[in-house]
Formats: C-alpha cells, structure tokens, sequence
C-alpha cells in the first residue's frame, strides 16, 4: 500500500457495503485506508468484527470525527440514508471528494426525495453538484465531480439493462417492466426477523409491490435516456441467497433491429459490462464478488417483446465496486484498478 | 387404511412427484396403496429409497406389470414425458382412472405436442377424451373423467393467477407477461450438473427464455378463458431452494374494477386458493407442503399495469397434490380428504 | 374438531417451537385449542402472524391472562426460560396440567439451574414434582405427572443416541463426547445478525464451546441411566439449514455386544426412536417435521469407539412433537395420536 | 502476465479444483497458463464453460497431449484418482514439476493405496520421490521436489488442527477423533443424485463412517508427527453449503500446558494458518476463497478433553491454493505471491 496513494475514508463501514469496501480497497494498490467510522463500534478492531479481514486490514473503527475524514483525499458513505447529506458539506469545503452509497443525493428533486424516503432533505443545494455515479453513462461527468452518488443496486442492474433500446428509441417507454429478484444482504446486516436464515431461506417472495424506494431512481435515469417520463413497473422479490440481483426485463419493441449488436456496441467498450452471446442466460454467481454487470437480450418466439437479463453482485456494481470504479474515475486511475476479483465458482 | 378404499397404483415412482404422491396417499384415509412400479428400481422397498417413509410405506417397487395395475381404481403415472400415451389405453379399457401427472395428455393438438416434445403422440384418439385437470377451471368433467392430464407445476400457478382478470374481460390479452420462479426440484430428481447443489445453490437465473413446454399450455388455457388466442410472455427462472413457485403476473387493465374483490369473489368456495388481504406478498413457504396456491394481486401506483402474485408448492399444488385432489373428484370424495398438510414454518 | 376434547393452551405462541404446536395441535384430533397468549402480539390473529395457518388456526392472541388459561386441561409454555416458572404453581392449582417446552424445570438441582441460566429460580419447590418429559425413560411417570419438563433439543438427540450403551454399561462414561450440529431454527425467532441468512448461510461454525445450557441437562439424564457421573464434551454447531439436529456420539466400548441388536431392542417398541440397518447413514431431512429420531450405530474399522448418529427435527421431537407426545401419555391417549406427519423429502 | 513467467498447465480442468486452479492461475502475476487439457471439452472455450472467467482467461480445453504439457514448467493434475500416476513418470522426465491434487502420490505404501483406491498403483516407483505438499510440515522438501501430492481437503484440516499438541506430545494419540464436515463442493463437479440441491440441501448427514480415504492419508500425517502409530476415529459429514471444512477435533491432554501459547507458536510464521484468540469460534465463510486455514483451541470446562476447531475452504488450503502454494514454494517464489484472495463476507 503505497504511502502515496489515495487517503481514504469509510463513515459507517460496519454494514454489508462497509465490509465489501473494505475487502476492495484493503487490496487496491493506490489507496491508503486512512479512517474508518462508526459510533456504535468506536475502538473495535475492524479484523474483530469481520473476520475475514483479519492480517489485511489494521484499522480500528473510530467516531465519525470530521477531523480525521476531512484529512482523506475520499470519503465513502456507506451509512444508512439521511447521514451523508448531513456531513458532505463541510467534508467538500475541506476539498475532500465524497462518495455516497446511500440514496441521499441520487433524486435530483428534494420533494420527491422527501415523499420516498421520509425525512426533509438536510442539503438540497448540493442536489445540483451531485453526480450519479453510473459510470457507463456519467463517466464524463463523475471524473469532474466532488460529490457523486453511488447508484443503488436495482438501479445499476435496471438501467444497464434497459438503456440500450431506450438511447436508441427502440420500445415503448409508457409500459417498462422490470421484474428483479435480489439475494438477502440487499437488506443489509441489520437484526430483522424477516432476513432470518429461518425464515428467508427456503422461500420466495415479492416485496414492496405499492412502491419501492428505487422506482423514482430507475425512472429518473431512464427517463433522461429516453427525453422524456417513462413508465415503469416495477417489482423486486426476495431470493434465499445470500448476494446478487437478477433483473429481468419486459419492454414491447416499436422499431426492428438487430438486439444482439445493439447490445454489443453499446457496451464494446465497457469494462465491467459483458454481453454474452445470443440465447444465454446468465446466472448471479457468475459476478458473485466481480464487479461486472452480464447481460443477455432475447425476443422469445420473436414476437415483439423484448426480454433482457441483467445480473450483478448488489454489493459490488451494485453498490461498493461500483464506488471504487467510480472513484477511480475521480482520480484519474485506470478505471479497473482493484476491481479484478474473478467471480467464485462454485 | 381401509380395505374397502380406493386400490390406487403408481408408475414410476422414484422421483419427487412420485414420491410426493406417496406421502399424500400414505396418509389418505380412503385410499389403499396397492402397487408402485419402477423398472430400476425394481424389488426395492420403497422405504429404502425414501427413508421418510420407513413405517409409513410397506410396499415395494415392482415392475410396471400391467396385470397388477389393471387391478387397480386408479393408477397415478409419475413417469417422464411419453410414458403414459403408450400404457393409458390398456389400463383405461380395463375398467382403471387414469390421472397422469406427465405432459402426455395436456395439449389437446397433437401437432403442437409433437412440436414441443419431439416425439409423435403415441395415442392422438385419447387426447379429446383426457379432462385437463384444473379443478377450479374444470370440476365437473373431472368428475366424469377416466383419463385425467394433470396440469403442470407453472400451467397451475400462472392460470390460477391470471384467471379472474381473463374470465371478465379485464385485461389486455395480447401482451401478457409471467415472470416466473420455482425451486429447483422442478427439475426431478435425476443426475444433473446444473442441478447440483454447489452450481444451483447461492445463484440465480432464468432459463428457456426462447421457449419452454409449459407455455403452449398455459397458453392453451388461458385462451379457452379468454375467447380466443392470448399472446404471453413466459420466463422461468431457477431458484436457490427446494420448493415452491412464485409467479409475477403483469397485464394492462382495460376497464375499471375492484380488483381485491374479484379475486376474492372468483375463489371464494375454492378449498385450495387462498386469496390474501390487498397489499400483501404471498411467500411459497406458507404453502410448502400444502395443495394452496396464494395469491394477492396489486395495482402498483395506480397505474394500469395489475400485478398478480401466485405462489405454490410445486410439487403439491403444481403435481401431486392437484392430482389426489382429482382423484377425489374423480371418486365422488370430499375435494379436501387426505390433503390437509400444514406447511412447515419455519 | 371435537367439543368434547382437550382443551389446550399455549402461552407465548410466537417462536418457532409456538408454531409448530399449532401446527401440531390444530390437526390433533382430540384438541381444541381454546387459548395462544402473547403479550406483545394480543389482538393480532395468528393466522396473520402465520400465514400456513390461514384456515386451520382462528384464533387470536391474547394477553397472557391465566383466567382463559386457568380454563384449559393443558397449557404449553412455549416461552424464553424463565416465564413458566412464574406462572406454573397457580395453574397447577387450578388443575390445569402443565407442559414447559423451556428450560425452567429440566434441572434438578436449583443452584446448577441458577448457574446456567443467569436467574434465581423462582419455584425450587415444583423441581422435584416435575417429571422430565422424555417418554422413551420416563414413559411412566410422564403419565401421572401434572407438571412436565419437556426435554431440550440437543438433549432429546444425544441422550436417545447414548442410552442404550450406557443402560447396558457398554461404555467408558468418563469420556463421552457429542458432537451436535444444528440448523438455525434453534436459535428461535428473533431479530438477530448472527443468524440472519446472509451471516449463517453457506457458513458453518461451532459456538457455545466453553458451555453450553444443554451440558448439565445431558449429564443429568445420562448420570441417571448410568447410575453415577459421567463425563461429557459437548460441541454444538451451527448450520445452515433451518430444521434438524445431528448428533455424532463417540465413546469407547468396554465389553463386546452386537451393537445393533442393542439398539433395535432397545428402540424395537419405541414408535418415534428408528433405528435404522447396519452401516446407514440417517439424514436430517428424513425427519423434517416428523417426531421421529432416527439412529444408526456403528463401530468404524472394527476399533473401540463407538460412533452413533442420532437426528430429529430440532422443533418436534426436539420441541413440540415431543411435548405432544407427552400430552397424549398425560391424557391417556395413544401415544402417536396427532402426530403422523410423513417428512417433506425432498 | 509476464511471458518470461512460469509456464503452467492443467490436466482435467473442468471440475472444480481446476476451476479454483484458473481463478488463482489467472491473476498469478509470475505465471503464464500455457495449457488446460480435457478429453470431454476439448475445443471449448475455458470461459464458455465457467463464464465468471470470461475477460480473465482466453484458452480452450485441448487433448491431453503431453506434447503441450512437456513444454510447460508445471503441471497441475485435477484429475479423478488414477490419472496422474499414469503421466507423471513421462512429464518428470521431460524436465516438468509435477503437483498433483489427487490422491495418486499422498500415501507412501503402494499396498495401502491399492486397498483404499480400488486399483494397483501404476508407478510405485515415484512414491518415494513424492514429497507430501503440506507446507508447514514439508516446507524445505517441497522446494526440492519436482513431485509434490497435494493433500485432500479433510487432511489439511485436521492435521494442521491436531499437529502441535502432538508434535509436543501432548495427547494421548491412541484414541483420536476428528469429525469433520464439509461442504458439498468437496463431491466434485460431477452428475450425481446425491449431492442435487433438492437432495443436499436443508439437511446433514454423515457419511463412510466406516472408512474414507482421507483416513489413512491423515494417520499416515500424524504418525510422523507422533513417531509412531495413532489411533483415529474419522467421521466426516456433508453440510448443506458449498464450499467449506469445519473439522472438530478431540483428544485427552496428557500434560499441562499453554494451549493457546502453543498454537500460537506453532503457527506464529506462517502465512496461511491463523490462531484465533482463545474462546474463539471460527467460521468457514472467514476463509472462503481465501487460502487461509483458521484455528481455535478450547479446553471446554477445564477438563482433560481438548477440543481443536479448524476451519478451510475445501477447494483453496484444501486443495487449489494449497497447490498454487506449493508451486510458488518450489520455484522460489515468495509463497504468498497470487493468493491474497480476501474471502467474501457476505
């Protein structure tokens, strides 16, 4: 770990993105970990409550103290919504570049904000600054930003599937259907009886079918892809795994055209987007610790349904390696620089 | 058990359904077991297959000698696809019901069956006498019936969903979606790579996406329901779990109604589908082990898309359950006998 | 369900060993459930607690008022330790027959109880009343008794493994050892991180290696059969599943025996103890919601350990079978009644 | 990957050690992967059959031909039993190291191996030559070896779990027991009722309690550790997991020490064992992926029992990146070179 690499700092690293942090930047080889917080865990070596960490990381976690994260280059949040907008600012006055896992800065609207995750915006004014951090369309934008927010995990795996008949006005954008199906650290490490291995596993489930909070996200990114409101239903279920998301997608097809190259030029050159061949099917553990998001396109018995499969690891493109990914792009660093972890299979 | 019960015989008894129907027959106060052929398995206690049933089940396999099953009421085929057409004509002149829990008799077009079987239909002449036995679509045939064509595993889940918006006129037809999930002992119990623990397990993925034999026959009853032909979507994916099916069902509303009380009104007097309070989400372990399908049904943000929610055990409901309850039907019994299974929770 | 039958109640029907007396209860055909407390639940219906108890369970919770339970032939305490012991002498009073699925009368001696389990006991007097409810030992006495300690789910596993080697002086007592494995039913149902699915699934562990609260429950009853102390090591585990114990017994033998003729005549009456062929293996899932404990005994490569294992379903032979077995010889019932659920395999 | 690198082929690289022995190859910075045989894939592409290796690895599965192999510095056999005797005798002479993952070359005795493997062993010859691939018992031998046998999964676990108590003399070795479980990844990538998730899952068992192969493969260790014969007990156990060994260990102290100082020591240097600290409980999901073997000692109640809880990931310390380790051992590589894998939490 060189000692001029990138200061890095994680608030809140005692949850599931927390840790995959960890693990990402413990091994990246131009980052330094400087600060790690959490007020429940002050003093806790960080190797004592993940284990798997231990003889990589030395760290003990600290109180969230401005003054040890304002001396990081980056900070990460991978805290629960409602935290980062109120300490972003003074972390971006002391020229820190801040990264959010949470929701707290991915609507660009602060009522909509407001009415999907029930707290008053603490810094609407930053809502404008603020980047998206989906790299394959922002990728411009987030290596200029100081405050990006990291896009949540349906979204990524959503929007990587639809964008490419949505840029090229291809379906009918009023009746998107987007049936996702994620495994249980989605959640997050929180003590809940409902993610209980007893009573998680062995079953399936719908959840959130009235609304959930990611609809106006995907629809926001969607929607500037389209030029226009889009309408979507969305409906994400609850799989006995431990990681990975499985989007499939449904959209009626107004125009002909070749899916498969469309698919493939439109992400040629993507590192950590892989289209594969006609009439796959990809399957989450393919990406399980990858930061790669896999997708197939299929028109079943060509008719004029298009179906899209896209699967990534929640806690990676989905949330943390997607972070790294993104302030990779921030520091000018090859984009893939720690992101090298090859899927483990089985 | 009473000697005076129903004689009821099983073909092909080592794999999940059979040994599902074993469980429920064992237990069924009005049938006696007599005979369960298995050409592998042949001189084998069924007991030492199936541990589960070691003081449940005496019996042993035998070979599928049509003399002992010619002496049965009713003999179950729980063989794989193109059994039963070569053995039902013998067993039906002999005076034997007949309810096989294989694909043989579903379709009523022998073409289209060949089509997706890849094998010619053994005897066409059967297909326009064997009543499909969806007991909420068709009680009173089955109840006349010789030869029933127990439905398959999604046909039961996606139909029981989709029916009450069919049956009223409710829906568009033309673009129907079911994104459907079931555990892997969909599969069968047969040495398969893709099957295995270590490949299925913590993974996800959808398969057959370019076309899987239940749609012609979800397709086919869905378009007696309708009137005239339905155009649908179908995806199946594997899940990491035993048991159970999920289906999500979309369509697009075409008229207005009160969707809860349509589907509670549709299954009010239906022993086995339980329509759940508005704005729930079925899980498919409340119906492990049962012969319940669950269903809840939900119009997301007001919009047009209806969402319907179909759970049930794939092995009760979607198999052998669904085929003691016709033959209850069959034989003039209480619809509910032999089949009041709890589902294990946790 | 008959008018004229038990009437039973269960205080603190919430946990995974309070469904599954329902479970159990609810297809007894000589019980009438008339009372399910629960202080935090009152009001609520079970069903909606428990949605596999949709139709079969109309009860609701209540608050635990030892009026309606004061009513009941029998009530089950399906509580956190501690609970039963506040409230047992006043239904005892009222004559009503007291069955603990705890741990608050399992032990003998007060101040070992106190030891274990972190509490001054609060009726020392009823320890010597209260009879240890396991039948395949106690079958007598559990008949006379008003007062019955329904035996732990480790013990239940380890003990019935051991019995017929130590009853018969077959072993060096000074150093047995029980190596227990258990899914995470076990730990009950609530909110925790340490069981969630995304900690405990694809993960095994031991835990409680210093001591554990099932020790002393284990040397009592094989001190007893033994006719004086023994040594015992205990090593429970945890493992991702949701039902089911195995116990792996070692000792040495002492003295020659056909080690499988001891334990079929041992077992040979027992209708829920199974001991199975020479050189099997038993499979948690063949006892998967049954009251069965399934043993195999062997002597591997003809050396002087003894291994034996023994597996039940954590939650019914371990807990609520177990209790209702108990109930039938308190109430002069045939033993097996209510409790013939064949195990969902697969 | 430097082309001046060390030049590596696979024989049988299609199950799930040569999986494993892909994902830790392809990511070796000193090592170029020159060949990966498969008489059953020949043609294929390596990422077509396990796509998490796409981007990662370009080849395609070739004949067998030892052309190829010859041309390499090491051959890696992930081979069934039997394979590598038959090739290795012709690779060694053509100047090529040799490591084989299967059990050809781990037992000393011929006569043995012919018992326990079913067949005649084909190069008697080189069983002396092979040096027995544990490096922290075999260390300065591996570096001179051009054979090395890397040792099974179970081996790995309960040596490096029972090695200092009895390199120190601290055990009675006549009455040792190891029981161990593992996950089904261990049952290899084959076809096979048994190991399907429908079968495997949501259940425990053990197996071949009256003799594994690893058992002699085991005493044979830790004779040579003890000077003398011992005396093992070994039951191992298939856990509904796929990856990961938990092997609990017991034996009887024969004199006072300081268990947790000894383990310490013992282990103090070495990279890939880890002594948790004392009242420790490892869990396998700490080192999944990871080449790590984590150790806890226990000395439950202050009794003359001691318990050793040791934990792997079945297919890296048990098997690939035991291999991989090796190989950098015996080119002079630092050891730790390509296998600093943090294991996945969650």
């Amino acid at each position: 770990m060189s000692t001029s690499g990138i200061k890095a700092g994680i608030v809140g690293g005692t949850g599931y993105t927390g840790v995959e942090l960890l693990r990402l930047l413990a091994t990246h080889p131009q980052v330094a970990l400087s600060a790690i917080t959490s007020r429940s865990e002050a003093g806790t070596a960080v190797a004592d409550l993940f284990p798997n960490l231990r003889s990589h990381v030395d760290l003990r976690f600290s109180e969230p103290d401005s003054g040890a994260l304002a001396d990081c280059d980056v900070v990460f949040f991978a805290t629960p919504n409602g935290i980062a907008m109120t300490m972003a600012e003074q972390l971006l006055t002391a020229g820190v570049r801040v990264i959010d896992l949470a929701a707290d800065f991915r609507l660009k609207d602060p009522v909509e904000w407001a009415d999907w995750y029930g707290m008053v915006h603490a810094c609407p004014d930053l809502l404008g600054e603020a980047v998206y951090g989906l790299p394959e369309v922002n990728r411009e934008d987030i290596a200029q930003a100081h405050l990006v927010a990291n896009p949540g995990c349906y979204p990524t795996a959503v929007q990587l599937g639809f964008l490419p008949l949505i840029e090229n006005g291809l379906i009918d954008t009023t009746h998107l259907i987007a049936d996702a199906k994620s495994g249980v650290s989605g959640a997050g490490r929180k003590a809940s009886v409902g993610t209980l291995l007893a009573e998680a596993s062995e079953s399936f489930k719908a959840y959130a079918v009235p609304g959930h909070r990611h609809l106006p996200e995907i629809c926001q990114g969607l929607s500037a892809a389209a030029g226009g409101a889009v309408g979507l239903t969305f409906v994400p279920h609850l799989t006995p795994m431990i990681r990975g998301i499985h989007a499939t997608l449904y959209a009626r097809l107004t125009g002909e055209t070749d899916l498969q190259a469309l698919f493939e030029t439109r992400y040629g050159r993507e590192p950590f987007v892989d289209v594969l061949a006609a009439g796959s099917h990809p399957e989450t553990r393919t990406v399980r610790g990858a930061n790669t998001c896999r997708i197939a396109v299929h028109r079943p018995q060509g008719d004029e349904t298009v179906v899209v499969l896209s699967v990534i690891d929640n806690l990676v493109k989905g949330a943390a390696g997607q972070a790294v990914q993104n302030m990779n792009i921030m520091f000018g660093l090859d984009e893939t620089v720690g992101l090298d972890t090859i899927a483990l299979v089985p």
